[in-house]
């Protein structure tokens, strides 16, 4: 193996092109094997493992600097960087995560995780060598894909009248997750197509010197090509054509569905896997199909993610022009969908939560303020084992603090459903309705809950003496606290589902105080900014005691779920146990 | 004057070119004199009479739709559109806003006042028609300076591809509020050199069709370049060169200032005004000249609004090499200035609290989950008179929930610079500071606090029965509220400086318990998701009593500091009453 011999960029130098190719087939042997054994990118770092090695050929890190965007095609640079551990050795394959992370190697400058940051963060890595009058390369990897994301066009902008060293690999290779969304896209297949000759130049319109290599795995041409970059001393965009998922037939075949994998794809790869169990997923997109057949104006909306949601190649075909992919573009999702609104369209706009932190401004000042009847699902909000880059606990803060905004936290198939047709049909608010992220629950019974009422609690099970607000996914622990208390404690509590997290249903609360001394809140997020810090405020000036169950306020990495709801006492017998020490003081 | 036949758009059409351009005169003088007087968007609003009146000849509003970005130059559609009263009569120059309402006309459809939304919002427009199969044209209009906010960049993009009609109106004048920054300024340029020839043109690269107009503020030629456009059943780019100011010799020479001014800024053009008095931005200007020449890493960095800051031309040259104006495009800033500040520079990223909002995930993914040192300036942070586009309240919300924040609050000239230079110093965490919206304020005595130890709130002065809690700006509130309560209920208040916006002082909070029964919190900005929130949530289980003061999560829209204050119950006399009607129900 070549491998045993590179342990670190430099010992890449002293080999010849044919080892290196050598090398490419064997790193890319290493990613296919563990990506199919723990899930995760794989067609991404199949794509850029020759480019990689390269950059690594050519530049010296860690003095010259790479900055990968998102970073989700690390790998190759990880085993290139001292960290090829993690990828010969199964028992090490969770050591090292999977985007780039500084407290692993003195290689990765970021942790990264969502698009479009990369030329940004590598101009202020330039600046900041300027400053200091030193000379290093600082180059940054950037995929088509996330070219269209509002930071990565500012930092373009920026970079290209930076007036000094900074090298822009724009890593094209026809795709984003799905297929690309946006005009930029023709020039990219222009220059392509004309082997970077055309006059008519995104890069060079804003001012980029430009190579084209119109074959990125091909190690000999990148290094050539990169070594004519090399110390440049001043901003130059290097715009490679690469095959996403190469040396993999079936990635280079399904590029979408082999951009992230789970575990064990490769293995059943004959297998159909024909989805018959309902979930939230499958609800909402059958309720699209429905609702876009039923009304002409009624479309759909995402940026650049329709896996998450279900939204296949089917669903993207049957809904033909009443859905858009706005590509990498949340902030565009978010204005284009107040204006479809407005004008009397009924767009849903549907986003991860972790992504919709990229367009708080355009909530507040697009659709907020001018109160467009936008229906917006907020998927995956909730703890998790995720990585410190897609950590969805932030929503709640994020979204219930702006004016206007109604959001909505259903409990069950039911409930949600009610409210997703509600918030199509109504044109008074924006709302945001947060899709459970857990299991589907049906309560058996139709939802006629007129939700044009809003801030309307509902008490499921009258009791007395404490009361536990049950939010959305958390109503399922609220419930079994509800058996556990009057197991343990013999009394019989309230049970209430809040429903709207943006307001506070004053009567509700207020008649709690008659015959109630402590009120539960739980929420599936972030406590700090959250729903709970609204109903203590709300009884702050009372004798009621309340105790609001939540996420602290950290970014966890990969921490598991369990480890996660012991640290945050989620779980019921956690919780009746501070709920003894608050009654022992309170009696 | 021709403006007395001219009440709605449709009056325009039997004009004659002649009688146009006198018109535009008398529209020119009506805004000059409006703006002198009440003070507002001057330079923007000259340089866009000609266009606009040509905007409405050939278009036809309301059915055909006008998105103005910004929004700061629609002075001159609003006087074409039925709203003449408010330039004509003085009486009624604060009739109408200085920005696009939909409550008061037919012929506005957006609020607006952040900067580069307008394309993505005529996305919407576009699409919301073409899925109910209407034909009329759509029309943004958008400046040379707008085009770099990341927004702008995400809908040309899509724009680009919508396959219908849709014109976007970039309205070069070569100016943002100061100069313009980025690559994409080289390219209008070598368009305007070229009267729009040249074969590398960013617009067309990204697939508009394109159309150049040398003098946007000639009628005849903006009437006959529309009239090519309209009814174009594809997106199509009207490149148009004006001059900013135009029509006023002052403004045309002194841009920047006259983009917005003060009340009787003509009135006043020869005096020379010289500002002794010393406040929170000289004081901030005066520390960065000085930590340059010290500290070659330093450098100050701001998005487009040097103005705001102090950063005067003097102040730029001063600074050279150690200033970025990135132009409009925080995003950029944020993650430029977290490069920078991990490169081991100093970094001061300046900006209003109103605009941070355009930054939310830059802030929680390339600042504070990389943990980078960057200095944060936020200025104007609370409750004010504002436009509802330009509300500062929310910035607390925002930027405390983020996990490795340090968000300070200073409450005087000492305690700012202490906190100032200890931010830019340390290397360990992103650090914001609350800039004093108040005046200045100087204790006389230096602060030596080590700020290392976070949220360490400070007592003030000792007291019992009651606590007051008055963060930064409302500290003042805070000293008056402690007399009143003294003379009113004969108590002596404890007065709390809490300093630390982000965090929690438990030890003292806790301490409070043993002689204390109420706790008040006084913040400048919006309760929910905000700061006494957080002192709600630690008291929640206990017997302490707590009373929140803030701004109530509403969009206010110009409404005075006064009736805000009462509404809020932000005065002494209105705190106390509620504190006797909390007292009497403890006692």
């Amino acid at each position: 193996m070549i491998l045993d011999k590179v342990n670190l960029p430099c010992d890449l130098k002293c080999l010849s092109i044919d080892e290196m190719n050598l090398l490419a087939g064997e790193i890319r042997e290493l990613i296919i094997k563990k990506v199919n054994a723990i899930g995760g990118h794989m067609a991404p770092n199949l794509g850029i493992v020759e480019t990689t090695i390269a950059m690594h050929y050519v530049f010296n890190s860690p003095v010259d600097k790479f900055i990968f965007d998102v970073s989700h095609q690390c790998y190759p640079h990880k085993i290139l960087t001292g960290r090829k551990d993690g990828f010969t050795v199964p028992e090490n394959y969770l050591k090292y995560t999977g985007y780039t992370a500084p407290e692993e190697s003195l290689h990765d400058l970021f942790k990264i995780g969502h698009t479009s940051t990369s030329v940004s963060l590598a101009v202020g890595v330039a600046k900041a060598r300027d400053l200091q009058n030193r000379k290093e390369n600082v180059i940054a990897l950037i995929g088509d894909g996330s070219l269209t994301g509002g930071e990565a066009m500012e930092g373009l902008n920026n970079a290209a009248c930076l007036g000094s060293n900074i090298i822009i690999i724009v890593n094209d290779n026809d795709m984003s997750i799905a297929e690309n969304h946006g005009g930029i896209y023709k020039n990219l297949k222009l220059l392509r197509d004309t082997n970077g000759t055309a006059d008519c130049n995104f890069f060079k319109s804003i001012g980029f010197d430009y190579l084209y290599v119109d074959d990125g795995n091909n190690i000999e041409k990148m290094i050539k090509a990169l070594e004519k970059v090399k110390d440049s001393t001043h901003p130059v965009v290097v715009h490679i054509n690469t095959l996403k998922g190469k040396g993999l037939e079936v990635a280079e075949n399904n590029k979408e569905a082999f951009h992230w994998i789970l575990p064990g794809t490769l293995d059943k790869k004959d297998e159909k896997v024909v989805q018959n169990t309902e979930d939230y997923t499958s609800l909402t997109t059958n309720y699209m199909l429905k609702k876009a057949k039923e009304d002409s104006s009624f479309i759909v909306v995402n940026a650049a993610t329709p896996g998450v949601f279900g939204f296949s190649k089917e669903f993207r075909t049957k809904m033909d022009k009443q859905y858009t992919d706005v590509g990498i573009a949340e902030e565009h999702a978010v204005a284009y969908t107040s204006a479809l609104a407005k004008m009397g369209a009924k767009p849903i706009f549907a986003v991860m939560s972790s992504f919709i932190q990229r367009a708080y401004d355009q909530l507040s000042q697009d659709l907020c303020l001018n109160s467009s009847p936008v229906t917006m699902l907020v998927y995956w909000g909730g703890i998790s084992n995720a990585d410190a880059t897609h950590l969805c606990v932030f929503d709640i803060p994020l979204i219930s603090n702006i004016p206007n905004m109604v959001y909505l936290a259903p409990t069950c198939k039911e409930e949600y459903l009610s409210m997703l047709d509600w918030a199509v049909n109504q044109t008074r608010y924006p709302v945001a309705i947060r899709v459970p992220s857990c299991e589907l629950i049906s309560s058996g019974v139709n939802d006629n809950t007129d939700y044009s009422i809003l801030n309307k609690y509902e008490i499921k099970e009258k009791g007395e003496e404490i009361a536990i607000l049950g939010l959305g996914s958390f109503f399922g622990l609220a419930q079994t606290l509800k058996d556990e208390i009057k197991k343990t404690l013999s009394i019989n509590a309230t049970l209430i589902n809040p429903k709207f997290i943006t307001g506070i249903d004053s009567e509700l609360l207020e008649n709690l105080k008659s015959n109630h001394s402590l009120v539960i809140t739980l929420e599936d997020g972030v406590l700090d900014g959250g729903f709970g810090e609204k109903i203590s405020r709300f009884y702050s000036n009372s004798d009621m005691k309340v105790i609001n169950y939540g996420a602290m306020k950290e970014f966890t990495d990969r921490v598991s779920l369990k480890e996660l709801y012991q640290r945050y006492h989620l779980t019921k017998e956690l919780i009746v146990s501070d709920i003894q020490k608050i009654l022992q003081k309170v009696r």
